[in-house]
């Protein structure tokens, strides 16, 4: 359990806020233990994408583990009988994914315990968060308190921290971020439905909201979208 | 979202205690979905009976989740290099898993948001306990505070309930809990290296705990040993 590693576990999906959020915490001078979860979602390109955007930014080491979120059902990107909708319905879409962040977040919490880490990074965003509840401060709040009950660092008194740097950001504002931090957003894929090559469907919410970021960043949008 | 029908997802290991929590959510009225885990545990045998006690309870349906946890590793129970230790150890032993009730927890928590149940049963008990830190009453507590931040059910106004009834009972009391809902303890399997027949060590935590309390109670154990 060696302190002065500040070893830190970050959720990494491959998409955009979760790079970004690699970024910072190797900004901030953690060393970076990846986490990515095949659970069966529909956009595969995604994990392909983590690979190369924990290489291109540093991590320490990156693990894929895979969890079969498909027996459970309930979602459009896990259940291939349910559609990925278009943008702009109203409530919680049919892209949520039952209990998915606290499931990644335990998931997280369980590998710091064996590195002997007590920071766990998640790209989770209130601002532009399709309206999921698993992304709001409280629920944050509600894991960190959970985390320090549930463990065996939390119990010999070490404090887990769990960073949600992009929480209050717009998706603007994230672009901007890691474009300072010098991601490479072509390495990255958003879509709820790309191709097998990485290539963006742009009209479910995802693209919508990540072709939206771009614009009001005034970034590129470095996105391959189908023709 | 049937209220009426009273679903509860029920995490059912195979081992006496989620036997019993079975028995008990099912003397209460609950139509139970029982989920196992899969995690790599070297006691496989306990999948094998977690399908028989399903059975013979009546639940209405049992799912088996794969849940690779040895990716990450850090205990006698998922990674193979570390030795499963006789009973008598002080601490935290290393047959904990990390985080493993958070995780299980959760994935309880996203089938019974995809079933709309907002029941959870689970069988983690304060008193005989081995140490782990995941089965005390304040971590049930706030997993159930989570549940409710962390669900559309939850935001939507409907309350999650972790329901935990061995908590604060002895593995005796447990066990002429169990005998009297009619629990056949014959079905299953504690020991943390029981073979593929379910035969167990004699020698671990598990069975030690397990055979204390069959005494404790009265009651014949009717547990297979090995010669």
């Amino acid at each position: 359990m060696n302190q002065t590693s500040r070893k830190a576990v970050v959720l990494l999906s491959g998409g955009l806020d979760s790079a970004t959020v690699l970024a910072m915490a190797r900004a901030q001078g953690f060393d970076c233990y990846a986490l990515s979860l095949d659970y069966g979602q529909r956009h595969h390109a995604e994990l392909a994408a983590a690979g190369r955007v924990a290489g291109a930014l540093g991590a320490s080491e990156h693990k894929v583990l895979p969890l079969s979120l498909d027996v459970i059902g309930g979602s459009a990107l896990t259940d291939r009988s349910i559609d990925v909708p278009e943008a702009g319905g109203k409530g919680i879409p049919v892209t949520y994914v039952p209990a998915r962040n606290t499931v990644f977040l335990a998931l997280a919490l369980g590998w710091a315990e064996v590195l002997g880490a007590t920071d766990l990074f998640v790209g989770v965003n209130a601002v532009d968060y399709s309206g999921y509840p698993d992304c709001r401060p409280a629920f944050i709040e509600a894991f960190e308190r959970l985390a320090n009950l549930a463990t065996k660092a939390g119990v010999e008194g070490r404090k887990f921290e769990v960073h949600a740097p992009l929480i209050e950001m717009s998706k603007a504002e994230i672009i901007q971020a890691g474009t300072e931090l010098g991601v490479d957003y072509a390495l990255t894929v958003s879509c709820y439905q790309a191709d097998e090559e990485g290539i963006a469907c742009s009209v479910c919410d995802s693209c919508r909201l990540r072709a939206e970021g771009f614009r009001a960043a005034g970034v590129t949008d470095p996105t391959r979208y189908r023709a």
